[in-house]
C-alpha cells in the first residue's frame, strides 16, 4: 500500500507537534516538514537572546536532527512560494516541488505593526533568532557608543540610553525585565562611566493594565515587580509613531529614544493570504471546527495561522503555543484517522477544542505570574521555578536542555550574562580593510580639519 | 603623583597579556585596552566554531568584563583610524581621542592572498568569529541546496560537494579533520539522500609536508590520520586561483569546488602601515630587540603584527600565540622597570628572547601531534588530551571554559553537533514578506512558464 504523503508547512510548535503525532508507530505515513529555516526556534525564549542571558543556538534545534531518528519523517529547507490544490503540489523558491495527500499550513505569526507609521523602518521585532540577535548587539553597542561619547566629553543624548518596549503582554513583560536585569546587573558594572540615571526602560502599554487576560492581582504583581526593578511602566498609553530618535505617544507627549522594541501583537504570516487561502481577521486563515480550510478537506490549518473558532466563548483562540500544538495533535489524529476508517458521512466527526492549560510570564529573577484555569493564580519564586521547569521541559533536544539550564544557573548564580560579544553580523571581506580604510582617510580628514583642535575633547585618564 | 598612561591596541592574546601585566598590583599605571571589537577572540578555536562545535559566544570574551574587576584596567570599542605620535594621542574612528605615554600595538595579522587571483572575493577566511559563521553556515547550507536538487531529480554538481582547504599548517589540517568529522559524523546522517561518495575534503598544501616545522614522524602521521577519516591530502600543489566554481592548481589540474577555505598563510594587520609605522616583510612592524618602533623609545609593538628578530636563528619569530603573550608581557614589564628606575644608558637593558613551548595541531577526536621543543614529540591520543587541557586552561573566563568542556564532551560522547542551526546574518525587517513576496512573484512566473510543466522534478515520495 502506497504511504500517504503529508506535508507540514512551518517547524513551530504546531508544525512538530503534527510531524510528531502523524508519523506515530504504525502509521501508514510518509510526512515531509517543510521550514524556510534549516531548524526550529524556541520562541519563548528569544526574549533572553535578546538580553544576553541564553546564545542563539540554545533555543535553535535543526529540523534535520528531528527527522533523523524518524523513518516516516524528513526535513526540507526552503520558502514556500506556491500551492497547486489541484496536482496537490508544493513548490519552493528553488522550484522543488512536492506532492502531498494531506497539507497542514502551520506558518505562525509575524510581527503587526497596526499601522503605526516607523514601526516597520525603526522599531526591532522578536519573532525570529536574527530579531533576537539584531536587538542584542544594538543595544550592546549603544552602551560602547554612550561609552566613547562621554571620553570624548560630550553630553549624552537621553535618546540614546533610553529603551521602549511597545506592548504589555508577556513578551513585553519579559523582554523590560529582561533587559532591566541586563542593564542593573551587567551593562552598568562593565560601563562604570555611564550614569545609572541615564538609563530609562519604559513599557508602553495601551490598556489599563499589564498582561490582559491575567487576574487582576496577578497583572498588578507583574507591574510592582518591574517597577521594583527600575522599569517604567506607562499604561494607557498608545503609541502614535516612531522615528529613528522619537516615539510619538496618543496624548501628544513624546519619548525620545532610539531604541523601540515592539512587542505589540502579531498577525497571521501573510504568507497563508498570498498563496490563496481565505483569511480573515488578522489575517488567520478561515477553518473549520475541524481545522480544514473551507473547498479543501484535505488542506489544515493550525496554530497562529488559522482563525480557529472557540466554541461556547467570544472570538478565536489565542494565538499561543498550546493552541497550535493541541491543534497540531488534532489534525494528525483526523488524518491517521480518515486513513484508518475511511470519511464517515453518518458518525458524527469531533470537533477541535482548545483545553486552556493556563498562561505564564515571567519578571527577571525569582519572579513570575501564572494563571491556571482553574481561576487559581502562582506567583513569586514558586511561580517562577514552574516557569524555568516548564520552558525546559518543552525545549527540543536534551543538548540544548542541559545548555539553558546551565547558562540559567550561571546567569542566576554569577548575575553574568555569557552571550555579550557583538559578532559582526555580516561576512566580512577575506583580508579586507577596505572599511578602515574609508574610515581612516574620512576621519584623517576629520581629525585634522580646522574645526577640531589637537587635543580636544581628549580623554583624561 | 600622575598615573603611567597605557594604551594597548588589539586585545587579541599578546594585548591581553600586555594589559594584565602592566595593570599588575602596585603598578602606577591606568591602561587603556582598545579593540575594533567589544571581545577577545579565541582565534585557536575558531575552527570549531566553523565546523559548529562551538557557539561563537564560547570562544568570546568582552574586553568590559575583563577590565571591570581590574582598577588600573578599561576598555574601549573602536577601530583606530590615526595615531599623533607628537602628541602622544591615539585617534577613533568616532572622533574619540585618547593620549598615551606609552603605546603597545598589538593588532595582530590578517588572512594573506599572497596575490593568488580570487581569494579575496571566493574564498574563506577563518580570522573572525563572523569568518567561522559565515563559513558554517555556508556549508550547512550547501547540504540542503543539494538535498532539494536531489528531490528535484537533478544530478549533483560536484562543485557543490567539494570542500578545498588551502594551506597544511595547523589551522588547514584541523579545519580538515573538523571537516571530516562534521561531514561524516553530523551531516551525512542528517542528509541521508546525499551519497557520501559525493563530500569530498581536500587539503592543499604547497609544500612536501603537512605541518611545516613538525618533526617528519608527526607530519606523517598527521596526513595519515587525516586519510583515515577520508580528507584527501594533496601535498606539493600550489593553488593559482580560484573562482567560485573552481580551484585551478599550478600543474594545470582544477578542482570544481564552490567553497574553498585559505589557511595559507597571514600577514600583519596593514593598519599598522596605514599609521605611519616602518614595516618589513609580511607587512611586520619593524621593531628593535627590546620590541621598540624605532624612532619612538616609547612605542612598542608586539605579536603576530611585529617582525620580532629571533636571535641565535634565521629569520623573525613565527606568529603564534606564545610568541605574543611574551611580547606582551615583556614589553609590560620594560615599562615598569622604566618607571621604577628610569632608563639607564649604562646597565645593558634585557633583550626580548622567546622561548618556544612547542607547537601541537589536533586532527579531529582522539589525535593530535605535539612537538616539543626539546625534540620529544606526543601524538595520538594523549597529545590530544593535552591539547585539550591546554587549549580549556587558555581559554577566558569561567564560564567561557565551562561551557566549551561541556561541549566538547557532549560532541565526544554523542557524536553531535549543537551549533548547526543557520540563523539569518542580515537583520531582517519587520514585519517583512517582502523577500518571500518577491520570490512568490517571481517564483510563480517561472513555475507556471511553458518549461516547466506541472508535476516536473515532483519528489516522488
Amino acid at each position: 500500500m502506497a504511504l500517504h504523503r503529508v506535508i507540514i508547512l512551518g517547524a513551530g510548535f504546531g508544525g512538530l507537534a503534527a510531524a510528531k503525532q502523524v508519523t506515530k508507530t504504525g502509521a501508514a505515513v510518509s510526512a515531509t516538514l517543510i521550514d524556510q529555516r534549516n531548524h526550529h526556534t524556541f520562541q519563548p525564549l528569544l526574549y533572553q537572546v535578546a538580553t544576553a542571558g541564553l546564545d542563539a543556538g540554545d533555543i535553535s534545534y535543526t529540523t534535520r536532527r528531528i527527522a533523523r531518528d524518524n523513518k516516516s519523517l524528513r526535513a526540507l529547507q526552503g520558502r514556500v512560494v506556491h500551492v497547486d490544490f489541484d496536482t496537490q503540489t508544493v513548490v519552493l523558491d528553488d522550484e522543488t516541488r512536492v506532492e502531498y495527500d494531506s497539507l497542514i499550513f502551520a506558518l505562525g505569526a509575524v510581527t503587526a505593526d497596526f499601522g503605526v507609521p516607523g514601526v516597520k523602518e525603526h522599531a526591532f521585532g522578536l519573532k525570529s533568532t536574527a530579531d533576537a540577535e539584531a536587538l542584542r548587539q544594538h543595544v550592546i553597542s549603544i552602551f560602547d557608543q554612550v561609552a566613547n561619547s562621554i571620553a570624548r566629553g560630550e553630553t549624552v543624548d537621553p535618546a540614546s540610553t533610553t529603551f521602549a518596549i511597545v506592548g504589555g503582554g508577556p513578551t513585553g513583560v519579559e523582554m523590560a525585565g529582561g533587559y532591566a536585569e541586563l542593564t542593573n546587573r551587567v551593562l552598568l558594572p562593565d560601563f562604570p562611566e555611564i550614569d545609572p540615571k541615564l538609563v530609562r526602560i519604559i513599557l508602553i502599554e495601551g490598556q489599563g493594565a499589564l498582561l490582559g487576560g491575567f487576574a487582576p492581582p496577578l497583572q498588578n504583581k507583574a507591574a510592582a515587580r518591574l517597577r521594583e526593578i527600575g522599569v517604567e511602566v506607562m499604561l494607557e498609553q498608545q503609541v502614535k509613531s516612531i522615528t529613528g530618535t522619537c516615539c510619538e505617544l496618543a496624548d501628544g507627549s513624546t519619548i525620545p529614544t532610539t531604541t523601540v522594541v515592539w512587542a505589540a501583537g502579531v498577525k497571521a504570516n501573510p504568507l497563508a493570504e498570498q498563496l490563496g487561502l481565505e483569511v480573515g481577521r488578522g489575517g488567520r486563515v478561515i477553518v473549520d471546527d475541524q481545522l480544514r480550510v473551507p473547498g479543501h478537506s484535505n488542506v489544515y490549518a493550525i496554530g497562529d495561522l488559522a482563525a480557529t473558532p472557540q466554541p461556547n466563548a467570544d472570538g478565536l483562540v489565542p494565538q499561543v503555543a498550546p493552541v497550535a500544538i493541541q491543534g497540531g495533535e488534532f489534525v494528525a489524529d483526523r488524518i491517521l484517522d480518515s486513513l484508518a476508517h475511511g470519511h464517515s458521512t453518518t458518525t458524527p466527526e469531533p470537533e477541535f477544542r482548545y483545553v486552556d492549560k493556563g498562561s505564564m510570564a515571567t519578571i527577571g529573577r525569582n519572579a513570575a505570574v501564572v494563571q491556571l484555569p482553574n481561576g487559581k493564580r502562582v506567583s513569586g519564586f514558586l511561580g517562577w521555578v514552574a516557569w524555568l521547569a516548564l520552558h525546559l521541559v518543552m525545549l527540543m533536544g536534551f543538548r540544548n536542555r542541559i545548555s539553558v539550564f546551565l547558562n540559567w544557573a550561571w546567569n542566576y548564580f554569577t548575575y553574568d550574562r555569557g552571550s555579550r560579544a557583538v559578532i559582526e553580523t555580516t561576512r566580512p571581506e577575506l583580508t579586507s580593510q577596505t572599511s578602515t580604510e574609508e574610515a581612516l582617510a574620512q576621519t584623517l580628514a576629520e581629525a585634522h580639519g580646522p574645526g577640531l583642535p589637537p587635543g580636544s575633547g581628549v580623554l583624561q585618564q
